[in-house]
Formats: C-alpha cells, sequence, structure tokens
C-alpha cells in the first residue's frame, strides 16, 4: 500500500524531530522542508538533514528566502539573544527571538509544496506549553491557518482535498516531547536547538531554548547528548 | 504630519500598480514587495521597479524564494501557459497558470515585512471578478489571511495594531481598474500582464492576462500601451 505524502515543518530541533517521528508512527510519508531564512544559528539547517535522514524522511528540501533582510529579530544578528530569563516570564512579553511572521511564511511554504505533492496534511512541531511567548505557536493561529489553507488552494475550490494543519506537540511539555520521542527512536543527539551557537555548533545552554531543552530532560532524569560548549 | 506605513504587493501589472496608486490615495507611505519566485515572466520585476519610482514609492523591495522548485505551474517553464481560451470558461477549471499557494507566500511575506515596519495595512491587487479562476483571489481567502495575521503577530497578543488586508479591486472590472487607474495618474505603459513574453520582454497577446487586459483597454476606448510581438 502506498503511503500518504505529508510535509513536514523541520527546523533541526528537537519539537520538530519528535513532530517527524508522529507523522512517520502514523503511516505518512515524509516530505521534509526546512527553511533557510538567514537564521544566526544555521547550523540547524546540518541537524535537519541527519534527522530527516536518521527517521526515514521521503525527502528534505532546503529552502532558501531572506527574512533577515526584513530584521526584526535577534535571531538575524545585531541584537543579543537573551540569556537566563526565567522560564515564565509573568510579563508574558514577546521575547527579542521572536521572528515576525516565520510560522506563517513557512506554513505558506508547506502549503505550496503539499499542493503540488498532492498532500492533504502538513505537521508543525509548535507547542503552546514551553513556547516562549510567541504569538504564533498558539492552538487558535494554527486553526486559522488551516481554514485559509482550505480556501487558498484547488482544494478549497474542488472540494477534493481538505488540508489539515497536524500541531501534535501544541498540548505537551518539553519533558513530554523528549519521552514521546525518545519512545519512537528519535536520536536527540543529532538535533539542535540553540538560538546561540559557537563556531563549532555547540549550545550555550543559557537561551530560553537551551533552557526549555535541558530541563526536559532533566525532567525525564536524563543528561542533554547535545554538545554544549 | 508623518504618513502611516503600508505594505503593498507589486508585481509590476496592471492591477498592482492601480492598487498602489489607491493606497497612494489614501496617505500611505508606501512600502512595495515584489517576489522573485523563479516566474518565466522576470520582466515584470523590472516593471514593478518602474512602476514604485513612478508612484513616489517610499521603497521597493524584492524578495526571492525558489517557488519554481516546488513546480506545479506553467508560470515556471515546462508546461506551456494556454493560449486563445475563453475568458468566461463555464466549467471553472482552475487553469495551468496557477502557482500553488502563491498568495498565501506573498501575503505572509508581506506580513513579515508589516510586523518590522510597524504597519497595520496591507495591500493585494487581486480581483475576483476577472480572476481567472485562481482560489487565492477570492474575497473569502482576503478575510481568512486578515483573521490569519491578527493572530499570528506581536498585535495579535498585545492587541495595539490591528492588522488590515485591502483588497480595493476585489470588486472591480478590468475596465473599471483602468478607469480608476488612469484618473490617478497610473502610467500602464510602465507595467507588464503577459505570463509568457518573449526575450525583448514584448507580451504574447493571447494568454489570459494579455486577453483580460486588452479588452480592459478596448472597453474603455483606449489601445494598451504596453508592447506587443
Amino acid at each position: 500500500m502506498t503511503r500518504a505524502p505529508a510535509v513536514i515543518l523541520l527546523s533541526g530541533g528537537l519539537d520538530s524531530a519528535t513532530c517527524l517521528a508522529l507523522a512517520r508512527e502514523q503511516g505518512f510519508a515524509c516530505y521534509c522542508l526546512s527553511l533557510d531564512y538567514g537564521q544566526r544559528h544555521r547550523v540547524e539547517l546540518a541537524a535537519a538533514g541527519r534527522v530527516a535522514a536518521s527517521l526515514g524522511a521521503a525527502e528534505h528540501r532546503v529552502v532558501k528566502i531572506d527574512l533577515a533582510s526584513f530584521g526584526g529579530s535577534a535571531l538575524f544578528g545585531g541584537a543579543a539573544v537573551p540569556k537566563d530569563r526565567p522560564l515564565e516570564p509573568e510579563d508574558q512579553d514577546i521575547p527579542a527571538t521572536y521572528v515576525p511572521a516565520r510560522n506563517t511564511v513557512m506554513l505558506s511554504l508547506a502549503l505550496a509544496w503539499a499542493e503540488v505533492l498532492g498532500a492533504a496534511d502538513i505537521f508543525i512541531g509548535v507547542n503552546a506549553v514551553d513556547y516562549s511567548g510567541y504569538p504564533d505557536c498558539r492552538p487558535e493561529f494554527i486553526a486559522a491557518f488551516e481554514r485559509l489553507a482550505n480556501l487558498a488552494t484547488k482544494a478549497g475550490v474542488t472540494g477534493e482535498l481538505a488540508m489539515a494543519i497536524h500541531a501534535p506537540l501544541m498540548g505537551l511539555g518539553k519533558a513530554e516531547i523528549i519521552a514521546r520521542g525518545l519512545a519512537l527512536g528519535v536520536d536527540y543527539s543529532l538535533t539542535r536547538s540553540c538560538y546561540d551557537p559557537d563556531a563549532h555548533g555547540r549550545a550555550c545552554g543559557r537561551c530560553d531554548s537551551c533552557r526549555l531543552r535541558r530541563r526536559g530532560f532533566a525532567d525525564n532524569h536524563l543528561a542533554d547528548p547535545a554538545p554544549y560548549h
């Protein structure tokens, strides 16, 4: 039996690797899409390739787009990546690492590829529990994109194919995500999450992303297998 | 008084030039965005630059993204651009020139730039009357994107800035669009609409885009000032 194709947004980090493993477990042929958008932590793109290969992806594609030319995020360099800030900020500020409209752009590109592949399913590894306060990681955002996707495409006109946006990590905390991934055989030593790695690709251990990740492993009584400097 | 910034999607064609003129008339400082997405009619990008300059845009930016690598449209070469087909097809087929999710991708990038600029307004020159049967030119698509935009961005969290997606040509036919633009001083000789121009940038006169455009000028008792081969 031919497996149905799905597009998986794959950053090279812990969440999207787990998301890919979940999509594979559901029986999809996984077409993985990474975005080279000018991020300072481009080491994640090589990690994405390793993750895709290790989890048997049908294809891994990196699309280049210069979001950095718009500016507006510490992830493009210039402004510093915040370190050692509380993981549950009381003021709910959106952090400096927020990239304007990034998930909207990524989902749009996933939609373009899905339509060409004839895929009705798109997976994105966002989660609203340990989400660092980004607006485009909320369930209402995902629901609005799904609605849009069904109006934006041929499927929306012909009614042949209803697009579904899957965010299977939405309700999970980092520790649960790691536990699920380990059960599915994800090799987290291949993944990279740090916003501010050194020249050797080693994690800083102090940005939001590192600290959420390390706490997730600690909650599972495990050490994070990723390299830290 | 400082004019409020708006992002205008500018293809170099007749519709988006008119859309820019309307945004300028409404008092916006116009930041024009064009997408170099691998289209075979790249001559439109040079046209977009000329149109932006002639209508006093604050800035014109071309962002490169390789949608052509996904395939799926006659506009990327390979399949032929359809010629001489009826302008009001009875079967409502979506033509071969449809680019999967193009308007979703373009609006996403406009949203990214708008958020960085602090702009609450995005203009897109789609119209549902002479729309060639594209799903992402319908009013319900625009409304769904506006809803998404307000969930996807900082504005959606803080409530500071409500994003509006303007599609001022939505209810207009080609002849009306041209009449409006002429009244606002648009120089249509600068614009290019053909899906399949020759090596000198001259229009074919036979694709859907050429034929809708020529009929629009004819309905105004005018000759189209664009060059044809």
